[in-house]
């Protein structure tokens, strides 16, 4: 078996066999095969595409190719979450603390931001003190602690996801379905999970924009479950318009504590209520619930405080600083340089997803690079979204920088023109979409 | 522009603007563009193609990423041949003394053999003395010593060109028309040529195993040929068969002495004879003459000595020793060492070329890598072809090695079993085939 053969064969279609796969992953992570070799048979796969058994086959060596966790100190079966990423997507941090009152323990890995994706490492550390760097023999007393841990990704899962993750950005390979499934399920699986609950963003601030796009791979990471025999649940969900009103950081880890005090907006508190239910059912506490008195229960504790309570416990659990008045105390203050005024009455058509992500990273929220520092305080704050109606004058969105950053007046200038491009105004009422666009189970 | 735009538009099957193939190209020449990038470019032109006017593009790029042949001192318009390669294919030592004879000058560049298809260059050196390195500021005073120069390809032509052909064998991205077509007319074009006879052979023994990708590969370079503004013509011929009776470096050169002294096989005196004249006709030199009275004349030509008395200048003219009774004196001896016996009476219908050049190639008359020396006396001589009646215990063919080499039992058995196994008797007479299968003007 040679790697000229395996490229060859993937080039003409075929399907590779569980050998042929295991020899990349293995050449891949032990840098035997050359990278221009490794970018010929990406591209191969981009174009051919793979069948369910092939991804199956190159999650499960991804997820072999370093260490894995061993979650067997998490009481009950051990589930985790993912988003697929997006604008305002801030439903980690309600969600985790929230089943932690059903009794359902997290080990929670997660990254930075990229671009307009935000990164739920970032938003914790706006936290003044959080530390997001937890040993992983640590994990067993922070779930004692409070249930949960959330940390970083360490680097021995998934070396072989990581070297091909780092070259399909530089070879124009990363718009495949069986690539980027088995690059999400291979980083889960090493992580240990047993159960998995995905969330896949669809629209103009995700990175899946049609529905059809995301409904494949949501469908391939449901194959890969099944195959992998992992419990996956997969819902699809909107990503036309930022979810929640606040976009950025702090922004947003101020929203999260709204959410937990009951007051989140409607389809934050929806879908975190909705992730929360089935992360509950697949970890065996639903305690003879039905899905639906589960859902009512989640935005029961999310009013009653239950969930509120043990985010502070999350919080000092990894160092973070509460205040005397009891909410967290940030990095940075937001504050508000500017606002965008509706230029016309009517109603609310669109509120693009990307060109608010644009103006958050502009006003320094997020990172163009991995390199980039970023602005805790900065971001976008929605006034109005899709369906609400609109007098001309009103205000719009709210553009943030930090209070320790001062305003560059160019940079505002070009996120306030993202933020109003971002809105469509019309003259006839318009019909909010459902947040959740599709559930497979 | 940037390197990983270029790859996303050809992945989704863009044709690419001259501005970014001359980018990619510029890139690969100054090796400021990284392996893994080339090669996932590669792979998206394999599996996505390209038009005629980008494979022009490549074509002209390549061909000036390096120095180019200034053939000025040649009489007349500046003709080349080029085939796509076969087994037995010894064309070249026979048309080129042939054409001049009607006062057409050629410098042919060539290369050295791998696999099963044999190398001009190598064919020479079977003859004691030759040089085949000759330098090109050695160019005219040779072409005013006999009318021809022959030598091995300078490494300055068409670097870009040597770089993506490296690449291509080790990323399985060979089997591309644009691709091939683009690599061999580069060449063509930096060596100096105005006119190109290009022979595309089709069959087991070739590159292009069926009539349809021989075909293909034809308009390819005649398309470039045209947008280039060079006089291009192109035929396409068999190689299920090997061309001639005699494969092997020294026992090719015999029978290129037979056909020249006018006892040569009929197909390859056919396929000399009209690439001859279509050479002649392009460099203007027909003198009236209508391409069958060309055709005609060149086998004349072959019958009445004048072409082999233009061979003899050639060999004296780049150091090759002439023999005391006229012909040319060779590094080794060929020696029969095995002869294959038909199992049964009936009619050829099958001499596998392929397994005729793989014959070859074990008996040491060809190289596996690049490295390999080769056993200039090696080869095989076929006794009867397709169309051919024989009776059982006659002799199909028979293996040969150097005179000066021990023969080793084993590999002539392995090579009598591919020999064996070329060979296909049926009970039914089989007509032959014809030589040239298609002819692009």
């Amino acid at each position: 078996m040679t790697m000229i053969d395996i490229i060859e064969k993937k080039k003409k279609g075929k399907e590779l066999t569980s050998e042929e796969i295991g020899f990349f992953i293995d050449g891949v992570t032990n840098r035997l095969i050359p990278d221009y070799q490794i970018s010929a048979l990406l591209m191969a796969i981009v174009l051919k595409g793979m069948s369910d058994d092939e991804m199956t086959t190159l999650t499960l060596a991804m997820a072999n190719s370093g260490e894995t966790n061993d979650l067997s100190f998490i009481d009950g079966i051990a589930v985790d979450k993912h988003s697929s990423g997006g604008v305002g997507d801030k439903c980690t941090p309600i969600v985790l603390p929230l089943v932690a009152t059903f009794g359902v323990e997290s080990v929670k890995l997660s990254g930075r931001g990229l671009g307009i994706t935000g990164g739920t490492i970032d938003k914790f550390e706006s936290i003044e003190g959080f530390s997001t760097s937890i040993a992983i023999e640590d994990f067993p007393s922070k779930i004692r602690d409070c249930g949960m841990v959330i940390s970083g990704q360490t680097p021995d899962l998934a070396p072989a996801d990581k070297v091909l993750y780092a070259l399909r950005d530089v070879t124009a390979t990363v718009d495949s379905i069986p690539l980027i499934a088995s690059s999400i399920m291979s980083k889960k699986i090493a992580g240990g999970a047993k159960a998995i609950i995905l969330d896949v963003k669809c629209g103009s601030g995700a990175f899946m924009k049609t529905k059809e796009d995301a409904m494949k791979l949501a469908q391939a990471m449901m194959s890969i479950g099944k195959l992998a025999k992992r419990d996956v649940r997969c819902i699809v969900s909107d990503m036309d318009q930022p979810l929640g009103n606040n976009c950025g950081n702090v922004l947003e880890m101020q929203e999260v504590h709204f959410t937990l005090s009951g007051s989140g907006p409607e389809d934050l508190v929806c879908i975190s209520s909705i992730i929360a239910a089935h992360m509950v059912d697949m970890a065996g506490k639903a305690n003879g619930m039905s899905f639906e008195e589960l859902v009512n229960e989640c935005k029961n504790r999310l009013n009653n405080g239950m969930a509120l309570e043990k985010y502070k416990d999350l919080i000092l659990s990894q160092g973070g600083c509460i205040s005397s008045t009891g909410g967290p105390v940030y990095v940075d203050v937001p504050f508000e340089v500017f606002s965008i005024s509706a230029p016309c009455d009517g109603y609310i058509s669109r509120v693009d997803a990307s060109l608010i992500g644009k103006a958050c990273v502009t006003v320094g929220s997020g990172r163009l690079t991995k390199e980039d520092k970023i602005d805790y305080g900065a971001g976008v704050v929605l006034r109005k979204k899709i369906g609400d109606r609109v007098s001309r004058g009103d205000t719009l969105c709210s553009i943030y920088v930090g209070r320790s950053i001062e305003a560059d007046d160019e940079k505002v200038d070009t996120a306030a023109s993202y933020a109003l491009d971002a809105y469509e105004i019309c003259d006839i009422p318009v019909e909010k979409g459902p947040i959740i666009i599709s559930t497979l189970v």
